[in-house]
């Protein structure tokens, strides 16, 4: 089998072993496509470098097929097509204790704190696997992960069908969000400064805007008979994204904070006073996400391959990162099948 | 009657007149105390001459009784003890039509956007007028309008009985704030710099600190068994009273500001994500609020007569606003009561 690995500060290589069989409570899966996201990107860039073992194999947002069942597992079968829900919760902290096991204060994220999916053959707890229909895509199934990011975000929102909402920064999550939201009746306006993006998002049928041609504050009001935005969702990470959100939302509006912002900023608390809003942290998901996710993807629900740009092979990591940097690629895969050929 | 009147910077004066006779629709108070607050304090100090038309009538912290019925009032009676709650909404717009209208976006602040209770006879529209229970102490009446904002900082909160409570800011809305927060369960620390302002707390039985001799985050976490606060009230308005807000919370923990910050504040948007914090505004008060209000301070649950620092006349405003301004007084009243022997 082959695995690549991330080596150090901007460097991928890759690695032949015979895949390792499956221990007792193990799900061997061949892992069909994995796709690169931003916190991939971080671990690339060497900002993740004392979380990560190096050489490390990551990745987290994939597809693939069951090879091999452990000892002791049941419910499953070879050849079934599977995603899987990269996060392991201690099921005790403080958290966890509370139901929130996305937020665990231990949370085992496979592909960062453990093996990823980057690699042909992959051996997870069974307990992380999550089936798929056997007529969706394998590439498109790649892009359950994100969506579930999104389905929690919206749910974090409390959306009711016939609101407005506005989605701040174009990018796969936020495309995503604007998705999800439209799905459940909301009406999006999507903000994005890269035209490429916004044209992404037209064929999606989201109104995306470029808020230095068009007053985003203006058109909320005028959508919104001068009451402003029900919800909106700040995923820029930008310090201009976190003032238009609080500044578009109506009374009691409601704030969700998706993006990581690594350094604090300033928000106009007295707007949060004034108009009595609500701001939401919103982090990974939870297994009902997970697996609304998998029906959004599966009845095409949502714009998931129109928003894969481009796939690379295991050998050519590297290269699917510099796409990403350069901001010329939305979500780019890795095809982690075994080379015909190949013993795998 | 004898009314009090700001007429510009930190000054006040008296007028002498007859009092009017309430209109159709109006109930005449003579008023017994008036409260003084932050906001009026702001009027002090001129902050808010543009929005106050001078010589203005102030003063919207109240007690009084009932002393003439205008045309087509009914269900009042002369010699009933009342309050007002100092709110008027217009009713049709966003925030009206969502049934939200304290935050009405044409508020009419009675003793701010309109004539307040600084006079010895007052009168309101019937609609605004809560009545009082007989055996009410008036000068205790008088902090039923704070203890509505402190019940209504609750109900934003959703508070549940057992939870842990951090209230930041020992002035007369946190300490109300942490009085209600008891009456409900929960367990509460409050957060004060001055020592007088804590002893007062202890003697309402709140479990008040100085942070420069405790430290704060240490005592939240030994009390919750390392899981941190449920909710935090930031009451201080300082950058780090929102700092210590959001370091105490708890996985999904509440925060509810309640201080106003005229200046934006920076957050660490990091742990909102991260925590799956939230966050919400809250202003001034509903219906349910202020009546709830009533019984709290009826049923001598908040300690009301012990937030009552000092009692000024009509003529002597400008002493109770020093007295606020040095920070040496907690709750000033203004007795507004007619001078027996004087034709009111």
């Amino acid at each position: 089998m082959t695995a690549a690995t991330y080596n150090g500060s901007r460097t991928f290589g890759t690695i032949e072993t015979r895949p390792a069989a499956p221990r007792p409570g193990e799900v061997q899966i061949a892992v069909s496509y994995t796709g690169l996201c931003g916190t991939d990107l971080h671990i690339f860039h060497g900002d993740m470098d004392a979380r990560v073992s190096m050489p490390a194999i990551i990745g987290h947002e994939m597809s693939g097929v069951i090879a091999d069942l452990g000892e002791g597992v049941t419910g499953w079968a070879v050849g079934q097509p599977v995603t899987v829900m990269p996060t392991r919760s201690c099921g005790s902290c403080p958290a966890c204790s509370r139901g929130y096991g996305n937020i665990c204060h231990k949370l085992d994220f496979i592909g960062i704190d453990s093996d990823g999916s980057m690699q042909s053959s992959w051996n997870v707890p069974a307990e992380v696997v999550v089936a798929l229909p056997e007529d969706l895509a394998l590439d498109e199934a790649a892009l359950i992960e994100p969506t579930a990011v999104a389905v929690h975000d919206v749910r974090r929102a409390r959306l009711v069908a016939g609101e407005f909402v506005v989605v701040i920064g174009g990018g796969p999550v936020g495309q995503l969000i604007a998705a999800v939201a439209l799905k459940r009746g909301a009406r999006v306006v999507l903000v994005e400064l890269d035209p490429s993006r916004r044209a992404l998002a037209k064929e999606s049928g989201i109104n995306a805007i470029d808020p230095r041609e068009q007053n985003l504050l203006d058109l909320v009001m005028r959508e919104t008979d001068g009451a402003g935005a029900d919800v909106a969702f700040e995923v820029s990470g930008a310090a201009a994204g976190v003032n238009s959100a609080v500044e578009v939302l109506t009374t009691r509006g409601r704030l969700v904070m998706v993006a990581i912002h690594p350094q604090p900023k300033e928000i106009d608390l007295h707007r949060f006073f004034w108009r009595e809003l609500e701001m939401f942290g919103a982090r990974l998901y939870q297994r009902e996400d997970f697996e609304e996710a998998v029906r959004l993807v599966a009845t095409g629900s949502m714009p998931a391959r129109r928003l894969i740009s481009r796939i690379v092979t295991l050998h050519d990591v590297e290269q699917g990162f510099l796409a990403l940097e350069s901001g010329g690629a939305m979500k780019v895969l890795v095809d982690c099948r075994a080379v015909a050929g190949v013993t795998s």
